[in-house]
Order: C-alpha cells, then structure tokens, then sequence
C-alpha cells in the first residue's frame, strides 16, 4: 500500500434495518502526523463484531452513537510506525482502538502491547480479547455453572459461543450449542467437544433443543435474541441465570411481527422460576478479571485445552460486505479483516 | 359459630381471565377429627393475596394449581381447639396453611406459633408475615439500595409496597411509591412518608414519574407488571436491580393488545444498561434471613419507626368478592378476612 495516503471506512448512511453497503463509504486521506504525545499506528488486523451495528443507530445506550461521517469504530492489532512516546517503540504490535482504517493515532489510552512470541497476534482480537472475555466473565461472574448442570450458548461456533462452552465443560457442566448449519454444527460438537450441536435452521429446532436439555437448562448465555430465547425460555430451570451479552437477532430492527406481545411470558416465566436475567457489557469486569483471564485462557489455549477459530477476510474495503454478512451469521469464527500485511 | 360444622370455599371453575364470584362456591362439611398426630384448628383471620389467583389457573408454577373443588388455598392465624400433638396445646395462636376454611388439621409442618403479646397476630399475615418479608427478603438480596438512590415501587400503599419504601428510606435512598387514587397517594406520602406518590390512573403518569425522578431509578421493585414497567423502564439507570415478585396486572390474562411485541425494548434495556432481572419467592430466602426479619422489623413496629395498614372484611363468604377487588385494587393495606371472633 501507499505509505502516505491512509484509508478508512465512514458512515455515509444511518441503516434502516439491515445495513446496505452505501451505509458505508471507502475514502483517502493523507496520514496524520503524530502530535508530541502521541504514536501512529499502522492498522494490521481489524476486529468486526456485532456491537458496531448498535452504534450505527442514532440511540443512546452504553456508547456514543456515531455520527454520519464518522470512522466506523472498531479494535485492531496494528504496529507503531512512528512514536513520541517513551513508552513506545517503532515495531512494537499493540492491541488499540483503532476504528475502520489503515492508520490511526494514540495518545496510549487504552492500548495494550502484544508479544507475538506468546500467541498469534489476531487471538487479541478474539478468544484472548474482548469476544473471549464476554463469555470468560459473563460465566464466571453470572452464569456460575456448577457441575452436572446444562448451559446453552447460541451462535457457538462464534469467538464468545465457542469459548462459553468449552468453559462450561471444564467447569462440569454439559454444554449444548446452537449454530447455523451443518457445518458450523459439525464444529461445534467434533471439534469444540460440546455435548450437543443444534441447527437453528431446523424447522423443529425447539423439539431439538428439549431433547438435547432433558433435565432442562441452567444456564443460558444470551447473545442473539429473537426466536432462539422463545425455544429456550420453557426449558429454563428453577433459578437459572440469563447473562445477557448481546441481541444480534433484533439489532436490525424486527418486521411488522405477527402482533403477540410476548413480554408477558418472559417476566412470568422470570417469576415463577426465579430467574435472574443479566445484562452486562465486558468492561464492568476488567479490572476485576482481566488479569486471570489472559493468564487461564492463554494457558489453556498453548495447551490445546481450547480451541478457536478465525475468519479473515483480505483488505479493508471488504470490511462493509463482512460486516453485513457477520449480521446473517454469514461468518464462521471471530471475523477479522486482515487490513496490511 | 356452630362448633359442629366447617365453612369451606372451593375453586368451583377455573376462571377465565378476571375471576367471577361463580367460580368460587360455599360449602358446608363436618368438623374433621384429628389423628394420632394432628391438631385441630380453628381459624380465626384469613389472608388473600395476588399469588392465589395463579393457583387457580391450570398452568405449572412454583408451587402444584388447584384441582375444581378443592379449597382455596391460604395462609391464616388460627386458635388450637384439639390437640393430639404434645408440641401443641389448646389455647395456642399459630399461623398455618389453612385454606379458606374456617377448621382445618394440620400435622405441624410449617406452623408457626404466635405470642399475642408480642404483636397484634394479624401482622403475622401482613407486615410481620409473607408480605412483610418478601419486601425485606427482596430489598436485602436483590435490590441492595445504597444511600441516595432511587427506589421505586408500585402497589405501594399495600403489605408488600409500603415495607419496600420504608425500608428504602431507612437506608438512605430515596422512595417513589405508585399508587391508585389520591387517598392511597396520600397515605404513602403523608404517613408512610416516601418522597413521592405517583397515581397510576393519571393520564400523565409516565411524565409524573419522570419528574419524580429526576436522578432516574436504581432500584425497581416490580410487583404488577404491565403499563406501570413500561414507565419504569426507559428511567431505570445503568446497573439498576428489579427484584420481580409479582404481576398483578396480567394475573387475569390480557386482552387481545394493541399488536405490539415489547419483548425486544425490555431485552435491549437489559443489555444496554446492564439491569438484573430477578425473579424471586421469599421461601427462597426463609431459612437465611427470617429470624432477623422478625427481630428487626417487629422491633421497628414496636417503636413505631415502621407503619403497615390492614383492610379487614368481615365473614368467610365475603372472601371471594374481596379476593376479586384485590385483583382490581380495591384493597386499601393487607386485605385479611375475618372469619371466627
């Protein structure tokens, strides 16, 4: 690439419903200088997951809704390739926000070095990053599955499903997963060693699911919503927990629907099985957990006692097609757009 | 009384939406004769709460529907009058699950006996009993409202409600009661002493709420469901506790609705603010906190720093027309019927 010219990818358009590609809008521009306390990056690999369709909306929540015109924001694994900062060295890999983009300057909040040496560099992107430690946290910290128990995790061949359940066996507990597709469900239960695989797809994916759950379902890690949460709802058990991570089924917005409120039966099923149903964003554990995070699952992954799997796309201007595909479950593994080489 | 025969209500149909006073029947029987290893009790107060109207529906719960003619189930305070246990003497006051009945045997399992001097024994089915303790177990294990917080919670001139902000104020936060009608906005204002009454029934009750709650709501104890939660719910802030206890709006079924499916803005909420949602029953919590219940809350009773309210009905046959106000609000405090002097 042109070393002097950046790329990046902005808002051009607030979707309605499902994001179109002229959403999204490929620009250039010269690359910024670095001020006296800042370094730039140059952006390797960049991270797409399902809380960016969130900000594209105009609606307050966690984070700052993006404007139009904005980057499109994001996390990347990028290399400094220029530093007036102490703390920082030209060649050093760091994990950073650093949004859609080729370059990106820092003034280090928030940046983590890397050391190549101890893992591939994309895992921080991933089952060693912010995906890894939704499902690390969510389950330590809400979930808490206890030997003999059943948990249920959907979009499992994903960077947060996957880790949920194979947590869930080395807890004890009997780890079902739901996923789209032959394949991605081959993978779950031959490769991931989950218990159960569940096609979601199935026309009689609920009857499925009650089967794989005879003794009903303890934990319920929720990360999509929708149809999935009304086959889970009736298998729920007496105090069952429902960390909630993420709703991809409803970040499109829904259809007309076919006029059924089901609130109703949600907070009556909460009630007469006292259930507790959390929602919760990874950042209220760090500082909590990170630590030990990093340290058990880095260990767990060199020893081959946890499996990943990632799905790089070249370029950044793919990103937006990636992206859309992310949201119909198109990916298979931690997406990840590989930005330079 | 005539000492020789029982007054008993039965389920007499299951009702269909709002109870009608033909699905209830009066029925007359024989005084029972207890065994080798029972007491014998004669009712003296009775209880109705909203629980009783999820027995009747035919649907698994936390605890067994009732069959058509069996007595409705209930929890009262009894006078011993035969005893073939020696851990009982006639004379004794017990709490007991009676039914609606006016003579009942009991083997002793879940009797509590009472001290008359103590307390007046009907706050052992209000403020001193299940209501009062759902409040306290509720607030203590769940909500964990912290000094200068809001705490919000409907029903609130009622057994349950009116603990909950009591108990809120002496913890330091603020307390929002929801009531219906200007005499129960005052009693919850003006003797209970929250710091705010909202009436449900005002056309402009969410924007009341609203500007009652300037600093939005940390706490939300949610007894009744419906128009009131979906008030409650764009006001509630990040991290806040909603220890779920009932539903009374939607006990007696809903109407055909307006087409609307409020299931995905609650599950955003959840997600987006990082709420708990916590359904629970205080059995749960029985065993680890009733006995500083009763010490802590009798003591404040005695001294007057807590205030409870109790609606007295007259005559066992009077029940199910109570019981079905109560499902309308008609109630003003602990809806208790007097069935024996």
């Amino acid at each position: 690439m042109n070393t002097s010219t950046t790329e990046q990818i902005v808002l051009a358009a607030r979707p309605s419903g499902k994001p179109k590609l002229t959403d999204f809008r490929f620009e250039k521009a010269s690359v910024p200088a670095p001020s006296s306390d800042q370094i730039l990056l140059e952006v390797q690999y960049l991270s797409l997951d399902p809380y960016m369709r969130g900000r594209m909306d105009d609606r307050k929540s966690y984070a700052k809704p993006l404007q139009i015109g904005d980057v499109m924001t994001g996390e990347g694994v990028a290399r400094v390739i220029a530093s007036n900062r102490p703390d920082y060295s030209v060649g050093d890999i760091v994990l950073a926000q650093t949004a859609w983009c080729t370059h990106a300057l820092s003034d280090g909040a928030g940046v983590r070095k890397l050391d190549p040496a101890a893992a591939p560099v994309t895992t921080a992107l991933g089952v060693l990053g912010m995906p890894g430690f939704t499902a690390y946290s969510g389950l330590r910290s809400i979930g808490k599955p206890k030997p003999g128990e059943t948990v249920v995790v959907a979009a499992a061949s994903g960077p947060v499903g996957s880790l949920v359940g194979q947590l869930a066996k080395l807890a004890g507990a009997r780890a079902i997963g739901i996923a789209g597709g032959p394949p991605k469900c081959a993978y779950v239960k031959n490769e991931l060693q989950f218990d159960a695989a569940i096609d979601h797809r199935a026309t009689d994916f609920p009857a499925q699911l009650a089967r794989a759950c005879p003794k009903g379902i303890d934990v319920y890690f929720e990360n999509v919503g929708g149809a999935v949460w009304q086959a889970v709802l009736p298998l729920l058990n007496n105090f069952a927990r429902v960390p909630v991570c993420g709703l991809i089924a409803q970040y499109n917005g829904l259809g007309p629907g076919d006029g059924k409120d089901r609130l109703p039966a949600t907070m009556r099923e909460i009630l007469s099985k006292s259930l507790t149903v959390r929602g919760f964003i990874y950042s209220e554990f760090v500082e909590q957990h990170y630590p030990e995070f990093l340290r058990e699952i880095g260990a767990a992954i060199a020893e081959g006692r946890i499996r990943y799997r990632e799905d790089i796309v070249d370029g950044l201007e793919r990103a937006p097609e990636a992206f859309i595909g992310l949201l119909d479950g198109k990916n298979f593994g931690q997406l990840i757009v590989r930005v330079t080489d």
